[in-house]
C-alpha cells in the first residue's frame, strides 16, 4: 500500500512555519507498513493544489492532506479535494452544533465561513476535532485513491491523526504485514567507515534494510524489518543487530532516543555505584552540563570545576605553575594534572578532564581543535588521549565532550 | 522569477526527522524576492528523485536540492541530478584535499567512496562546506532550469546556504528589487505581549512588513522593507526599528545570528573590561559553557564552579553546612553565599548563581521550576532573583541561564 503526504499552507512555503505534521503523519503511516515516497508542499492556492491532488491520486492508494481546513477564504482543501476527486461535501450537524455553542461560550460573533469548518466529504467519515472547529474526514473510494483530510494547527492535527485516523485507518486497511524498526547509534567510526565494513550485509538485505544516517557528531543506522506478524518482524531486527554487533560492536553505544551517550555513561555509573568529577577548560563546563541534562545524575555527580584560564587551574586545582609552563597547557602533564587533582578534591571513583584549543585561533603552536583528553581512576594512574579535531568551535568542543564520554563508557564497561 | 526546492532522504519520508531546511531556503528565496510555489520531498530513491527534479525542472527556473550529497551507496543527488538535466560531475580538487587532509589529521581510514564528496556540476560553482567534507555546487543552466545543491546536515547547510550560496544568487539573479531584512532578538516578554504592545506598528505597516517569529526560550522580530535601491531599503528597516525600540526597546538584546545573549554579555564584559566567574548547581556548568562558546572570552572569564551537591557547595566555596540546612539549598541565602564567594575565589568582578529544580522530581518541596539566580558584584551586597518555570529538564537549565545572561546584561549597561 502506497500513501502520500501533502501539506498545505502558504505560511510554510515562505519558510516562516516549519511543517512537522507530514513527518508526524509518516512515522504513522510507516509503523501501519504503508509506504510513503512522496510529501509536497503547496501554498493556500486552489489551481497549484488541485495539480498537486491530481497527481498524487494517479499515482497512490492514500492521500493524507493537512491545513487548509479553517474558515478564512485562503482554506480551500475540502472544495478542491471534492473538485479534483469528483466529491461531493455536506455539513456534520454535530460538528455545526459544536461551532455554535463555541461562539454562544466565547462571546464572539460567528461569521458565515465558520460554518465551512463543519463540512467533510459526503459517503465517508467525520473525524472530530478536540482542539478546534475544524473537523477532519476520511473518505473511501471505489475506484482511484483514499483520502484522509486533517487540519493544519499541530495541537488539532496530532490528537485527531494519533486517537482517530490511525484507529481507523488500521481498521479499514487491516495490514496483513508488520514492521519493527530498531536505530542503532555508533560513536567513533564514521558514516563511510561503517558503511565500508558492513557493505556485504547492507548490499545483500532487502529485509530488514540497513540505513544509515549522520547527524552532527553522531552516526546511525535504522534496521527495519516487515513480516506477517509482530514477532517475526522483531525477530529480523534482532538477528540483523547481532550480525551489525559482530562486525562493529564496539562502536555500538546505544539504542533509539533514550540511548544518549551521556544517559548510557550515567546509567553505567549508577549501576556500578562510581562517581565521576570533571575539570575543563576549552569545553569550560559543556562535560559536566552534558552530565547534568540526565535525570538523577546527582546520585554520582557531586560538581566539579571549569579552570578556563591558568589561573584558575592553579587556585581551584592547585596544579602548579611550573607544570603548565613546563610541558604548555595543552599537554598530556596538564590533562593528567587536571583529572587526577579534581579526582582527589572531590574524592570522586573518576575524573575527566579536558584542555586544548577551541579555535578559532591556534594556541601555543597548536592548530585549533587540538585536545588532551585526562582520564583518572581511584587507585590507578591517571591516563591523557590526544584528539586532532576539524570543525567550528562548537563542533570541536562537542566532539571533545563525546569523545570524553565514549572514553569513560569504554572504561566503565571494563570495571567488573 | 520562480524556484521550487527539493529536500532528500528517506529519514525524513519515514518520519524520523523533520525537514527544516526547505524553510529555512525559502526564508531566503522569499528574501530576495525569488516565489516557491513547491517544496517537494523524496527518498533516497533514483527513479523517483529523478522524477521529481524532471518535474520540477519543467515548471520552475531554479531548483534547489538539500541532502544526498554524502557518501554512502544511498547518496544519489549529484548523479541524478546531472542524468536527468544531462550534465556532467567534475572533482573539485581543492576538496579533496580537504577530505583528505581531514583523514589524514584525524587518523581514520579513507575509503574510495569518500572521493564522492569532492564532486560538483562541471561548468558551474562549487560551494565550501565549511563544516563538513561534502562541497555544495550551483550550475547556471544555457537552457532550463538553473541548480543548486546543498548538503542535508542542518549544520553544514545553514552557513553554506547564508554565507554562500545566498550572496552568489543575489549576484547572478540582480534582482531589480532590494530586500533588508534585520531580525530583532528579545527576552522577557512573551511573543503574544510584543505583537499586542506592537499592534498598531504591525497593523499598519506593509513595507517594511514586521513578522514575529517565536523560537525555544526566544522571541524574534524581523523587519523586512523593498525598495528600488538597497540604501533606500535599509533606511525603511532602520526607521521602523526605531519604532520598535520606543515601546519594547528595553527587551531587545541583539540582532541576527551574531547577536545572542551570551555574545552580547561578552562583549560588554570586554568592552568595560571586567571579568565573570560562575557557581552552578542545577544547570551544572551550562552557563560557563554558554560563554566558553564564546570567540574571546577568556580574556574576562578564568574559569568556575559546578556545585551540583551540598558537599560540594561546601567542599569547593566554603558555604557553610549550616546555611543550606538553614534556609535550604533552593533559596535565595544559597544563591547569594554561591556567588559571593564564587566571585570572591578567583577574585573577578562578577559572579552569577544558579541554584533550583531542574526536575522531573521537586526538592525540597519546590516543584520543578523554581530557579533562584544569584548575582555578585565587585563592592556591592550580592542580590538575589526567583524564577518560576514551566517546560522539560532542558528547558528549565537553558532559561535559567538565559535569564541569569539577561540579567547580568541589564546590569552591565547601568555601569558607566
Amino acid at each position: 500500500m502506497r500513501a502520500e503526504v501533502i501539506a498545505v499552507g502558504t505560511e510554510m512555503l515562505l519558510g516562516q512555519v516549519v511543517d512537522t505534521n507530514s513527518a508526524l503523519i509518516s512515522r504513522h503511516l510507516a509503523a501501519m507498513g504503508i509506504e510513503v515516497y512522496h510529501h509536497e508542499l503547496v501554498g493556500d492556492n486552489a489551481e497549484r493544489l488541485a495539480m498537486v491532488i491530481q497527481q498524487a491520486s494517479e499515482r497512490s492508494e492514500l492521500i493524507v492532506i493537512s491545513g487548509g481546513l479553517g474558515p478564512t477564504p485562503d482554506d480551500l482543501t475540502k472544495q478542491t479535494v471534492a473538485r479534483v476527486l469528483g466529491l461531493t461535501l455536506a455539513t456534520d450537524e454535530e460538528a455545526l452544533q459544536q461551532i455554535t455553542h463555541h461562539f454562544a461560550v466565547t462571546g464572539q460573533p460567528m461569521t458565515a465561513n465558520n460554518r465551512l469548518q463543519a463540512l467533510y466529504l459526503a459517503g465517508g467519515d467525520v473525524l472530530t476535532n478536540k482542539n478546534g472547529l475544524a473537523v477532519g474526514s476520511f473518505y473511501r473510494a471505489k475506484h482511484g485513491a483514499d483520502v484522509l483530510l486533517l487540519p493544519g494547527p499541530p495541537s488539532e492535527l496530532t490528537p485527531m491523526l494519533e486517537e482517530v485516523a490511525v484507529p481507523l485507518l488500521r481498521q479499514t486497511y487491516k495490514q496483513d504485514e508488520f514492521l519493527d524498526s530498531k536505530v542503532l547509534r555508533f560513536f567513533g567510526i564514521s558514516e563511510s567507515q561503517l558503511v565500508t565494513d558492513l557493505a556485504k550485509l547492507i548490499d545483500g538485505q532487502t529485509n530488514p534494510t540497513i540505513a544509515p544516517y549522520a547527524k552532527p557528531n553522531e552516526v546511525t543506522l535504522r534496521v527495519t524489518a516487515s513480516a506477517d506478524d509482530a514477532g517475526e518482524a522483531r525477530r529480523l531486527v534482532a538477528t540483523t543487530i547481532d550480525q551489525i554487533k559482530a562486525q562493529v560492536g564496539e562502536y555500538l553505544y546505544g539504542f533509539g532516543d533514550e540511548g544518549s551517550l551521556a544517559q548510557v555513561v550515567v546509567k553505567l555509573l549508577i549501576d556500578r555505584h562510581l562517581s565521576i568529577t570533571g575539570a575543563e577548560s576549552l569545553t569550560a563546563g559543556l562535560f559536566q552540563s552534558t552530565l547534568g541534562d540526565v535525570p538523577g545524575v546527582s546520585a554520582v555527580f557531586p560538581g566539579g570545576f571549569v579552570t578556563y584560564a591558568n589561573t584558575a587551574k592553579e587556585q581551584l586545582l592547585g596544579i602548579p605553575v611550573g607544570v603548565v609552563d613546563q610541558y604548555g597547557v595543552v599537554s598530556a602533564e596538564t590533562a593528567r594534572e587536571m583529572a587526577e587533582r579534581s579526582r582527589q578534591k572531590l574524592d570522586t571513583d573518576f575524573s575527566l578532564s579536558f584542555t586544548g584549543v577551541a579555535g578559532p585561533d591556534a594556541l601555543e603552536d597548536h592548530p585549533a581543535g587540538t585536545v588532551w583528553l585526562g582520564l583518572a581512576q581511584r587507585g590507578k594512574q591517571p591516563q591523557a588521549r590526544l584528539l586532532q579535531l576539524t570543525g567550528s568551535r562548537t563542533q570541536i568542543r562537542e566532539r571533545s565532550v563525546l569523545s570524553g564520554l565514549d572514553w569513560l563508557r569504554r572504561t566503565l564497561l571494563a570495571v567488573k
